[in-house]
């Protein structure tokens, strides 16, 4: 097993195999990881929220459901989740958002995170994808309003998930420290990556 | 006044001014038009209804709201809505989603109608955003489920919205006729284009 620890409010890059399992882990709990998966054979392929929407006509996804690219492939299957709760609607966080919405400039970005993390890949000028918000707390109300609370994720709490292409992951300890997102303090996460599922399901 | 017939299951382009108003008609009811806007001077800078989901709050677009690009951005206002109800979820259909989900092969799609629709313009290999589905009614229930259902529009109901920036538009009249999106038919549109905003009002 391969372990990446994610320092609160930065990112980090790993590397899975198709077949292989992947954890996502909120160590503290309360804490949204914006997730990018990379198509590792070919970077304009890649983990979207809205395609996966579609695809499982849902805002949820749930265990077993598969998250899909922006062709429509599998990238992702969804094995166990601790929490059932995430975000597919929300674009990384950048350094406009926190100027516009909240007067502050400079703040740590996910879009930032993101790019940071992928510099030693040939990433280039893409445009950033949108990522899923793993452990972002979003719902609808019946008049479409969205609404964001604090994460249901406590200490320890995991999604895993299998790959189901080579990837390229990104991991961002989102810095939304201004919203419910993450209101109770930014804090690391890990991520571990394995062969053996049962080896990711409690440490 | 500029008037643009769009086809059924085909797509056009137009021009609007900073300042302009244009108005996206659904000339017979029922039928879902995907919309882009682009800023004219920069194609890297575009209409995101991921970006204004977050910006308003709402998977619904209200009389007022200002729709923002992927820089967050105001790129458009919505000043008139015969309808009150569209959708921000849904990527443009494309090749593979009438394969995936229908086994329909060839079959007409708003991904390509794009792509025909800006041919004229240095749009190059970027990635296609997602568009704005005006009136295709989506909503979602309380455990997040996606419901598709036929579109509340009728014989002449508009969007109308004033340009923020100097833009050039596509609007596809969507040929999906597999699902309730428009599976009454698929009918023209039509885009009008005017510095006056009564002259869109009612035709």
């Amino acid at each position: 097993m391969v372990r990446h620890r994610v320092p609160a409010g930065h990112a980090g890059s790993f590397e899975a195999r198709k077949g292989q399992h992947l954890a996502v882990v909120d160590i503290e709990g309360g804490q949204c990881a914006d997730f990018w998966a990379l198509d590792a054979d070919d970077f304009d392929h890649y983990l979207s929220p809205s395609f996966t929407v579609v695809h499982i006509q849902s805002l949820q996804p749930k265990l077993g459901d598969t998250l899909v690219s922006n062709r429509r492939e599998p990238v992702l299957t969804v094995v166990s989740d601790d929490v059932g709760r995430h975000d597919m609607l929300y674009p990384a966080c950048d350094k406009r958002r926190y100027e516009l919405y909240f007067g502050v400039s400079e703040h740590r970005n996910c879009r930032d995170n993101f790019l940071e993390a992928v510099a030693r890949y040939p990433w280039g000028s893409r445009a950033v994808p949108n990522p899923l918000n793993i452990f972002m707390n979003t719902s609808i109300r019946d008049d479409g309003t969205v609404v964001t609370m604090e994460p249901r994720s406590l200490a320890g709490d995991r999604v895993i998930m299998r790959a189901e292409v080579n990837l390229v992951g990104v991991v961002s300890s989102c810095p939304m420290d201004l919203t419910p997102t993450g209101s109770d303090g930014i804090t690391d996460l890990e991520v571990l990556v394995s062969d053996d599922l049962e080896s990711l399901q409690r440490l």
